[in-house]
């Protein structure tokens, strides 16, 4: 029987989510809860249901796994505890420095109710964690580094946007390619924000706007673009909607780190990710952790968990036979 | 208390072994189990003895992990389950095709008596299995390709040293910088063995040998170099020793896959190794599996595992709320 997987909200993860589960036999997208008008939201698996979100309450016993698609700043916080109380769930929360009470809070929840709720899987955090922490328990004396891009900085983005006389705008983040280099090299430097990374904006005037304004206004924003080094480039709607319209990201985690009696030896560790379309490919390591939810709850567990407390075998569809004889 | 390690077989990996016990303040180096007469053995832990392998068995209350490190054609497949009737063991077991038997052996002695043994700990296989299976369960729809190198092949040296005329030698195993191209660029190539990595090769000759003779035979030997591109350096002893003693190694794990309704956006993921030191970054990698080796059976778990099958947290010595809130 498939593991049967709901989906709750439907925008590019949850897209994605639904085009992940496409790619895994073992597992069925059965529902899509929205809080728009479900007549309204049309989605790609004829099989599934699109209902009101108020509606999941009553498919508890049809769905196995519900993977929650909705923002980290105002959705995540309340509807991870809230759903862990009635089904497993899988979510993306991103908000690194508040990681420790969304835990808390999910793993009350989830416990008192014998679910199991994986927390925060995605790339980073998720996939990035996972290789700071395996790279960093290898190599106990050494350096971390993360570098993220090329991509498109949704929040860099819609700061633009917000901007007077700006009528959209699309952010990368860009890698330096010169302190990749000086870390790769062992010589484990100290980095400024500016060395890690460059800025880089494609922005639509409204009419009649200022463009030296709104440049100046980019490049002197506290916290998004002051401490980099930024470039605006103005640009026609056409060609934003033409060149833009994707959602590219990626990075990179380093760890450098040294061994021997006496620390004589250099080792790196990298782990690159080069992704055309973030969501999807955030979405696809969700599926991979909603199997491992599935199987969890079915052993028994409950409770909240992140991709730190999940043994690498739970995620693949093959067995633990196959998985030595081929993948070993 | 400290986890207290005994050593096995103290050869290169060995060594590295207890380097690497060292630079983790949570492990102590107990004991060191030889073939060797004890007294014949310099090792550099002051507080740590040197016993003879039959000595073992009377270590089993003050040894919490034994780690065995010997070679995988014929040391570890009789060691490993002996010794995991005894303790909680880890080994680098690297015959890929043999792991499933391996595996059975150490599973029945390990679970009689309620041990912890992991096996094929290391790079590869190792953390290069763990990062083809996690990149596979995420990118269903996708193909893998693991490179080496640039690095030092004890086998390939070997064979080369067994050559009439050859006084020593040092191969190395060099990835094709246009096939790791060409698989990150998402085109999918099909490889052949000649296109993946060349061969490089450094040889001293004994006086009077004939180079052109030991050339022909390196470059056609069957399995090791026939189906290489490979190269041949005559080079004097001297010459060996100050260029070519160190054990480098490395390597890439890329997997390259599609996403989407119509698997429209291509990923990739890529995982790289740069070694000064083969041995002791494996024996760096085994010492963390052997922390999570104390733990599992400290919590009654026992029989043999890979590292498909333990969860990353294990390996650090961080709590798992300071991982969530220092690295997720």
């Amino acid at each position: 029987m498939s593991i049967r997987i709901g989906i709750l909200g439907y925008g590019n993860l949850g897209r994605g989510v639904e085009c992940a589960v496409k790619q895994n036999p073992d597992m069925e997208l059965v529902a899509v809860f929205t809080r728009r008008d479900p007549n309204s939201v049309k989605i790609l698996t004829e099989s599934a249901a699109v209902l009101k979100v108020e509606e999941a309450a009553t498919w508890q016993d049809k769905i196995d796994v519900l993977i929650l698609c909705g923002g980290s700043a105002t959705d995540l916080p309340r509807q991870t505890p809230a759903f862990a109380k009635m089904f497993n769930v899988v979510d993306s929360f991103d908000t690194h420095a508040k990681i420790p009470e969304h835990f808390a809070n999910v793993d009350a929840a989830a416990t008192e109710n014998g679910h199991v709720g994986i927390i925060s899987v995605g790339w980073d955090p998720g996939m990035f964690s996972l290789n700071r922490m395996y790279a960093s328990a290898i190599l106990p004396d050494g350096s971390d580094y993360t570098f993220w891009g090329k991509g498109v900085s949704q929040g860099h983005s819609d700061a633009i946007r917000r901007i007077e006389g700006v009528k959209d705008a699309r952010q990368y983040t860009i890698p330096v390619e010169a302190a990749l280099e000086a870390v790769r090299s062992g010589s484990d430097p100290e980095l400024t924000t500016r060395q890690k990374h460059t800025r880089e904006c494609f922005v639509v005037l409204e009419e009649g706007a200022d463009a030296a304004l709104v440049e100046e206004t980019i490049k002197t924003m506290p916290n998004y673009f002051a401490d980099y080094d930024t470039t605006v480039h103005f640009i026609s709607e056409e060609e934003l909607k033409a060149e833009h319209s994707g959602i590219p990201h990626g990075g990179f985690v380093i760890r450098t780190g040294r061994t021997g009696w006496e620390g004589e030896n250099k080792h790196l560790i990298e782990y690159r990710l080069k992704l055309d379309s973030n969501p999807e490919f955030t979405a696809s390591v969700i599926v991979a952790y909603a199997r491992a939810a599935y199987r969890l709850a079915k052993e028994g567990l409950s409770g909240c968990k992140t991709v730190f407390d999940i043994a690498p075998a739970y995620l693949s569809a093959k067995s633990n036979e196959e998985l030595r004889r081929t993948m070993l």
